[in-house]
């Protein structure tokens, strides 16, 4: 890579029992529905400690209805057999929806046993920097084929600094590159998104690091957007505004709730203005299917 | 100017009979109300035609209302005594509200008889980079102290690429600042905001320009932000999503419509990201009247 030459752009193919889904700096945004998770929602926790899956039918089709390209599926319950669960409920969402499936634990068994049962080209959520977790995590991502999401902090900690986080997304590259022989392509940097409400200038520097990103590595970004507003009043306006204004540092993906058509239609209108919706067709598509569905 | 440093943001103090409104890269977006504007408004045009001012005082309510910083006034109505009609109408708005005024119109009578009558530190609307156009109107910027909106084209023609708006933007600077003393800080430069529906790459040249505006010459920018989605279905979200996107690459102030509150509200949030609402105090406290007005 020169130093004053920008890094070629790169592209993630994930892929479902469908076609491919491509990630990518001249592609229209990919949304990944992150709803089918149960941190705060009691009632889902529950039935999935019963065994019960049957809530996540409903979720699966109100995610993929609002526009979901992809969709995280996170078993995180205390208390359970998360691997067991993670793979049922990613036999159960590949019934569902030809969508691909954002895998998402901290549990590397649980991972292994998701990619062991995906069928497809699975996107893993998630790595840090930290060495024991690469060299878990990583070996699974390269024998399953998949694509990684990658997180630049190190030891639990997040750096507040843009060059503490390009430092981390450099060595996270070079080790699984060139130590476990994955495509620069199949990684996807999550920039870190902060809330705004604990350091009012976390956004400029999470744009900051998306836009160093994009420049120096050329991968793909994605990143939990409703970070972004928590604690604050108006959140969906916030969201609203968040994502183009990170669209256009760089970010070619985010882990929301595509249930909120503001946020979705914010989204829409940026792929627009940065020439990633060709002519305004699909903008203008979705305009008249509205408005078909309202007649 | 050193090639290779940023220049430093410059601030433009408009005035009204009210306190100060000042426009810069460190603060809050400057909306500017475009309302009162007889273009494509028949019926208010047939009034003005008659001299009836009535409908004026309306507009002024509800673009202040709406969040207005600054009001642009233009009374281009074909067949009327132009100056005349702008005097007027600024001697009335002045009566009706204390926010600054920006003068609008081609006719170098009309901006004269404006700043004439206008109490305060008027911004005027516009001058383009042709030698008699900066000469006719920037004597007249100098004699009544205002500041003055600069369109980067020349021969009626508008340049589509970032280079050649550059270059006239730097034309404009040097003319204004050297041959009449116009202060580099009362310029406000406006990169042209071009419809989507024309040239899908159009909002991309517009982004480049403003960030290498901001770079290399610190000025403040506004545009007609409505201008990028003529044409298309949905313009509110299309705008609402445009703006905050300009923000990024350093728009500071914009010439719109104040009654469509999700723009408003997009330009809102914008701001609490970007660090200009400080603790997004503005931000909690608009929510906190909305709900109450609403309780």
């Amino acid at each position: 890579m020169a130093a004053n030459s920008p890094a070629e752009p790169l592209e993630t193919v994930l892929r479902g029992t469908g076609g491919d889904v491509v990630i990518g700096h001249g592609r229209r945004f990919c949304l990944i529905g992150e709803r089918i998770n149960p941190t705060g929602r009691r009632i889902f926790q529950e039935q999935l400690r019963a065994g019960d899956l049957s809530a996540i039918e409903r979720d699966v089709l109100a995610q993929v209805e609002g526009g979901a390209d992809v969709l995280d599926v996170n078993m995180g319950v205390p208390l359970t057999d998360e691997a067991d669960l993670l793979a049922r409920a990613i036999q159960l969402v590949q019934s569902l929806t030809d969508k691909p499936i954002c895998i998402d634990s901290s549990v590397i068994e649980a991972l292994e046993a998701g990619l062991s049962v995906y069928q497809g080209r699975a996107l893993v959520n998630s790595v840090t920097a930290e060495d024991d977790r690469l060299a878990a995590i990583l070996p699974l991502v390269k024998k399953y084929g998949a694509a990684i999401i990658a997180l630049p902090n190190d030891h639990d900690e997040i750096p507040m600094e843009a060059d503490k986080r390009l430092d981390l997304t450099a060595k996270i590259v070079r080790v699984a590159t060139e130590e476990y022989g994955i495509a620069q392509a199949d990684i996807v940097i999550d920039p870190l998104a902060m809330p705004i409400g604990a350091d009012t200038s976390t956004s400029l520097v999470t744009w900051d690091t998306m836009r160093r990103i994009r420049e120096e590595f050329g991968v793909n970004m994605t990143c939990g957007a409703s970070n972004t507003s928590f604690g604050m009043p108006d959140r969906h306006t916030l969201g609203a505004a968040w994502l183009p204004m990170a669209m256009t540092a760089g970010l070619t993906s985010a882990i929301m709730d595509t249930r909120t058509p503001q946020i979705v239609e914010a989204v829409k209108a940026a792929d627009v203005f940065l020439d990633h919706d060709e002519w305004g067709m699909a903008w203008i598509a979705a305009h008249r299917a509205k408005a078909a569905a309202t007649a």
